[in-house]
């Protein structure tokens, strides 16, 4: 059976009823399947109100313990387990995890050069549970992980979830064709920022470099693109980056950006 | 194989050196085993700093809104995940779970009688999953629990930890043999409240009528004594009560209660 991996995150978690929809949306995709989510305004907000502040280091933000504790009430439980029990009503038997549970997502925490990252992990690919996982597919589970990784020490560590989910999509490769989808707010790689019509349907490395080399690719969208070429060279059957509203039809291939 | 239950709450769990020489014992216990964890004083800390009072009805604690966000985020996210990561670092395979996880302990909201106790669930014990706990255990998981249970419905509820630990034992005696341990804050059951020595260290049911007659027993131990009669009612071999600190003398029958 095919896998699909996909990934929220941003303002869709914020909004209640969207986030229903994408989840009613999700329970109807077929086959095995994960979710990786990302973490959204929930967490800032709740950290303003028992006052702890984002940290900043040169604009870069900072996983200090308070943020680490606060990621981890937020991520790994608010967030996660509401999801998890909003799958359940629709009928996807969903089990939320964190990198630390079944010892999947085993991290190194980021070394330090110019800035020091605080309790931020790199996933060890090489490490990664994909037995376990496909034991719980087996078993009719659908995972649904928060971005939070651990590093064997018995320490938690924040984690970029679009690497999570592409960590996952490469290494569940071995085990059977994956599909990884990253749903965001736009309908796809666009050609002209400011014309939402103007996806690019299909995307290969070489036009990668050139739509880079032109400007047309530029800020958050690179490291996405790098992170779905990087599947695909280690086996992920294809990528595909589109609107969370339109995850039906990123599916069927009837909408978003497919990266080849 | 053998499975231990066991029981883990209260003040312990807000002490971090205590705490882990708690899971370092549970680490090195044999067999297969499940912690189940209560809460603590942090949710009730974390909740002050963000402006969410307890709310108190009669007395009775109620689960509002807020205070079960509260509890999913400190209980299922903080404290479980926490432990999960800690006891990875112990060699142990932990994989932190809630009742809506798996879809493991469907209970159902609490009916309104005299008091609504807000979003609190009642285990239906003839729905829980024992066959995916037993499938955990043989995959070499160790499953933590937070006390935190779902209706099926989309909806977490809070539900008290040391009956989640004995819904679990009874289901799983279906499987196994399965041994019960409550740890708490004392030796265990005691004849003179005033004397930590005065351990009772076998009892039975005809016992505890004469106990509570005589008023030797009574408060909240009455609950956890009923709680572990039923257990062996329903199928547990025996059920220990006793100090959080002396887990290995539990084991070995050697501290504690053990009620037969």
């Amino acid at each position: 059976m095919n896998l699909t991996v996909i990934k929220i995150g941003g303002n869709i978690i914020d909004d209640k009823a969207r986030l229903s929809s994408f989840l009613k949306d999700f329970s109807a995709v077929k086959g095995f399947k994960i979710l990786v989510h990302g973490g959204g305004k929930i967490a800032t907000e709740i950290g303003k109100k028992s006052g702890i502040e984002p940290n900043y280091i040169n604009g870069r933000r900072i996983t200090d313990e308070q943020t680490l504790n606060l990621v981890t009430m937020v991520y790994g439980g608010l967030i996660n387990k509401n999801m998890v029990a909003e799958l359940q009503s629709y009928g996807t038997n969903a089990i939320g995890l964190t990198g630390a549970d079944g010892d999947i997502l085993p991290a190194v925490k980021r070394p330090v050069k110019d800035i020091d990252y605080g309790f931020v992990g790199d996933i060890k690919s090489d490490t990664i549970n994909g037995e376990l996982i496909t034991k719980f597919l087996h078993s009719g589970l659908t995972p649904v992980f928060a971005p939070i990784t651990h590093d064997r020490k018995g320490c938690l560590l924040n984690t970029n979830a679009d690497t999570i989910a592409q960590e996952i999509a490469q290494e569940m490769s071995r085990y059977m064709p994956v599909e990884l989808i990253y749903c965001f707010e736009k309908k796809g790689v666009l050609l002209d920022a400011s014309d939402d019509s103007s996806i690019i349907n299909n995307i290969t490395s070489k036009d990668f470099i050139k739509l880079k080399e032109k400007g047309i690719i530029s800020g958050g969208m690179i490291p996405k693109l790098e992170n779905a070429f990087a599947a695909i060279e280690k086996g992920v059957k294809n990528v595909i980056i589109g609107h969370a509203e339109e995850l039906p039809a990123l599916i069927s291939g009837n909408s978003g950006t497919c990266i080849k």
